[in-house]
């Protein structure tokens, strides 16, 4: 992408990322089956408006990212599957899913968003309060999953990342409208929020197969780089996404008020009348019609949404980088392609 | 208290509640102190809003009563105190507040309630956002800290319970406005919101302390007897105290309409004409000036108040029944002190 091309889309890495998650959802298909079948098995509760909110956001679509990533990093790391009598990895890979989907039911309330995955989100749907409740209870089953499974290292692993994650929220809360904010507490947020549930995500699979530490190092490196690299793509769509394919409103975050690093560097690169655009719509949250067509057109400027698909693209190369820790496997090389699928996104 | 009395509020038991909280805190004086330092210690975090969100609900009041109940049970199963080395029963007993304090902050968000102990709600003072995230900060600490404790049998009680608190918190949501509502779906949802966590906060005393399993029931039996109590006896103050000792303004159940067992009795007790009167207030959410006063003035009419506060006598009885499993001894009596403590807030 040219820096004054005039299209909304961010350019970068070639096509075929759908067709890694295709390859690693077909490689990993009884797995995925199995987890989704605890899944629905453990959301439910005699209190039937809590299946009914959880379906909504844990049943029906989403890509099954992070548990896929614990379902192949165990794979990888040896741990049989489902076929060959493996369990474990099935129950924490529900547990991660629960944890992220417990995030997104705060999340929602948090960020008052009407949508989620293009459709009405459980706090439009059901109100704040069903989704503050459903998510603690998601919150609660993902550990007693754990403490079913009883490895108290898993546990240390998850509960961490889960306190990690509430952290990088409040951070984002914190440096929101924050022009001043700079790129390493935006890190620090997205590491957070982001980042830190990957890493648990993976690191896990090594934990399970009682590989050595170097190993869960590797897969923490992989899944918390992945995890960085996704996140830039998204905040990048946030400004450029076709709207359909997303599932997603595009201007979100802008409406928020939200600082992303595609907003911290067309700051950082604009002149003073800019800064005030930025400064009037994000600080003081005046927003008037066309701001976030200026807002898009002041990235692409400045090349501020190339530059921060750039970056996902340094992450992701991180993240391959981890993956020499393994030997060449069709398992490796799948989760070599989900890089690509995550930084192809913003195609 | 006669079921004319005009006065607003519960008669029953004598004085001395106060006192017995006093001596039971002063009993574990050098424990609870620990337990406040580890609360104080673990709700640290590099991003700022987050202790100062936590100590305004955690650090700031409360009674402290669920870590108490904890400290208690550890040591009347015989688990030493801090003075002879203990530890376990004050990170467990922190834990148990954070637990508690997590509720709180998402309960006040739920309930968009503007006090709680006299002073602004969380949620009042920093909004909603930071409450529902520190809340999950809160109860991804606490099961931080179970993980470093190490016991998966404490981690499987104090799961299951948070599952319980967040079903009995939506049930109360699905029983909101509905005067059908029964008095065993109303025990359900007291049950799962307060009694669960009580339970949970006695139970793992004999854990702790390695105590055969009907130790272990009996202390349940005790927690969860002690939090319908207590439930039972804070609904009929939501109708009855005076606002400076309860801490929290009279009248907050009947403006958001939830159906508690003084509601239910009166409603159940009350003619064509009353029912229409808990109907047109609670269900179709219509109030007007004087509508809580009137509301009040059926519940005496009816003995509303005085049954709620009889059958918080009689789950206080249970609670004593099931201190038997343990010889006599100070922290028994004390314990049992305690159940008057609970039911007395109703003078």
């Amino acid at each position: 992408m040219s820096v004054t091309a005039p299209a909304p889309r961010v350019a970068g890495a070639p096509s075929g990322g759908e067709d890694a998650l295709a390859a690693l959802t077909a490689l990993l298909r009884p797995d995925l089956e199995a987890c989704n079948r605890l899944i629905v098995e453990r959301m439910q509760s005699p209190v039937a408006l809590i299946p009914q909110v959880a379906a909504h956001i844990v049943a029906a679509g989403g890509k099954r990212l992070r548990p896929l990533l614990t379902l192949a990093a165990s794979r990888l790391c040896g741990y049989p599957g489902t076929e060959a009598g493996g369990t474990r990895h099935v129950a924490l890979a529900a547990c991660v899913e629960f944890i992220h989907t417990a995030t997104l039911l705060h999340d929602d309330v948090v960020d008052e968003s009407a949508l989620r995955r293009g459709r009405a989100s459980a706090n439009a749907l059901f109100g704040n309060k069903p989704s503050v409740l459903v998510g603690d209870f998601l919150f609660a089953r993902a550990f007693q999953l754990m403490t079913d499974d009883g490895s108290l290292e898993v546990l240390s692993i998850l509960a961490r990342a889960s306190a990690t994650i509430a952290e990088g929220e409040v951070l984002q809360l914190v440096t929101a409208n924050d022009t001043a904010t700079t790129e390493a507490q935006y890190l620090e947020v997205i590491d957070g929020k982001t980042a830190a549930l990957f890493a648990a995500a993976t690191r896990v699979g090594a934990v399970l197969a009682e590989r050595p530490a170097a190993e869960a190092e590797a897969l923490d490196r992989y899944g918390r780089s992945l995890g960085v690299a996704f996140q830039l793509v998204d905040d990048a769509l946030d400004y450029s996404a076709v709207e359909a394919e997303l599932g997603k409103t595009v201007g979100d975050d802008f409406r928020e008020g939200k600082i992303t690093l595609p907003v911290l560097l067309a700051f950082e690169r604009g002149d003073e009348s800019e800064r005030g655009f930025w400064r009037r719509t994000l600080e003081a949250q005046e927003q008037r019609e066309g701001d976030l067509g200026q807002a898009i057109a002041l990235m692409q400027r400045h090349g501020a949404l190339a530059d921060t698909v750039r970056r996902a693209r340094h992450y992701g190369d991180e993240a391959l980088e981890a993956l020499r820790a393994f030997p060449d496997a069709p398992m490796r090389r799948a989760m070599a392609d989900i890089v690509e699928f995550c930084i192809a996104r913003a195609r």
